[in-house]
């Protein structure tokens, strides 16, 4: 059976698996999931994700939801040690950028998007400040090195890379951080590299 | 060197380093943080987490802040396969429910709990919305199973288990959902459990 990621071209969730699995040269088909009607809050994808979210990713019997948990899971099947070690000083290291992207990255870029380009309701003040703090935090982090951890691109590159780059459609632009755009350039230059909508 | 956290006890993400180090019999300095006097705003903790947030983990060499991301470098470096297995399957089912603690359980349960009991300014009612909802996808989630995932105790329950039982202080209680009521009596059950102030 084939691998099935249940997607939707403008969510920079569901884009983070497209890439990594464009990065690991991941065979997988994507169903487009009509997010206007409301094709993920009815059956049968209800049923898949009680969230009511996307993306889903169907390996066989196993359905998973979250696209974090979805980096995790290709990374460990198809990536090796290389982009989800799994030493545990390492893979805890990662795993906080995983946890920027679900939590500050989410409440930050990806609300104020939210707000701008799909009419989400609200406090859109509040996510672009939120979103200022960690473009803040992030480029002083990559000043002195070229990934967000270890010696190379790992899943937290790519969690928190998808929102940071879009941020300008929820007008946080990334422009001013320089050392946040060179890594959003590096990353771009990635063997196999797959863009998205706005990017 | 001894292992330190940098820990307040109130705060339901530093007790889920407590409990887990307590599970495991892992051997910690708890140092207090004076959060009432924004201790973890200044320096030296902010030059350990430019978030500026507690629990942060130290051991020799490496700095760890999220507690999920503290709570992954346990159970790899002390829980052998128990508490987070490596298999890519096994470890993203445990990931999504991290997932959940970080996103869902943050912005619903720790949020209206920072509103009522600290005094953040934020949407109250939006938060127990959110709350309220995890709630029930958890009880049905939990009808059938005693564990959030695989067939024993994992990472995924320490991380959703604290402010789904202290929800009460942010207006949710956690009792008219009987599954989710067990599944909070089995965790409280285990060899070794310690509870925080609340639950």
């Amino acid at each position: 059976m084939v691998m099935k990621l249940y997607d939707f071209d403008l969510s920079g969730n569901c884009y983070k698996v497209r890439l990594l699995c464009a990065l690991l040269n991941v065979p997988v088909d994507f169903v487009p999931v009509d997010l206007k009607s409301g094709a993920h809050k009815r059956s049968p994808l209800i049923d898949l994700n009680a969230f009511g979210q996307i993306p889903i990713f169907e390996d066989n019997e196993l359905i998973l939801r979250d696209s974090h948990a979805i980096l995790v899971y290709i990374a460990r099947k198809w990536g090796g040690e290389a982009w989800l070690p799994t030493d545990a000083g390492s893979m805890a290291l990662v795993t906080q950028w995983l946890m920027v992207a679900e939590n500050e990255i989410s409440r930050g870029q990806a609300d104020a998007r939210r707000h701008d380009k799909f009419g989400a309701q609200l406090d859109v003040v509040e996510a672009r400040e939120k979103a200022t703090r960690v473009l803040s935090i992030m480029d002083k982090h990559l000043a002195d090195r070229d990934w967000l951890v270890l010696d190379r691109p790992t899943i937290a590159d790519i969690a928190c890379m998808p929102y940071v780059a879009v941020g300008w459609e929820g007008g946080v632009p990334f422009d001013p951080y320089p050392a946040v755009a060179a890594w959003v350039g590096r990353i771009k230059k990635l063997p196999h590299f797959v863009g998205m909508p706005g990017m």
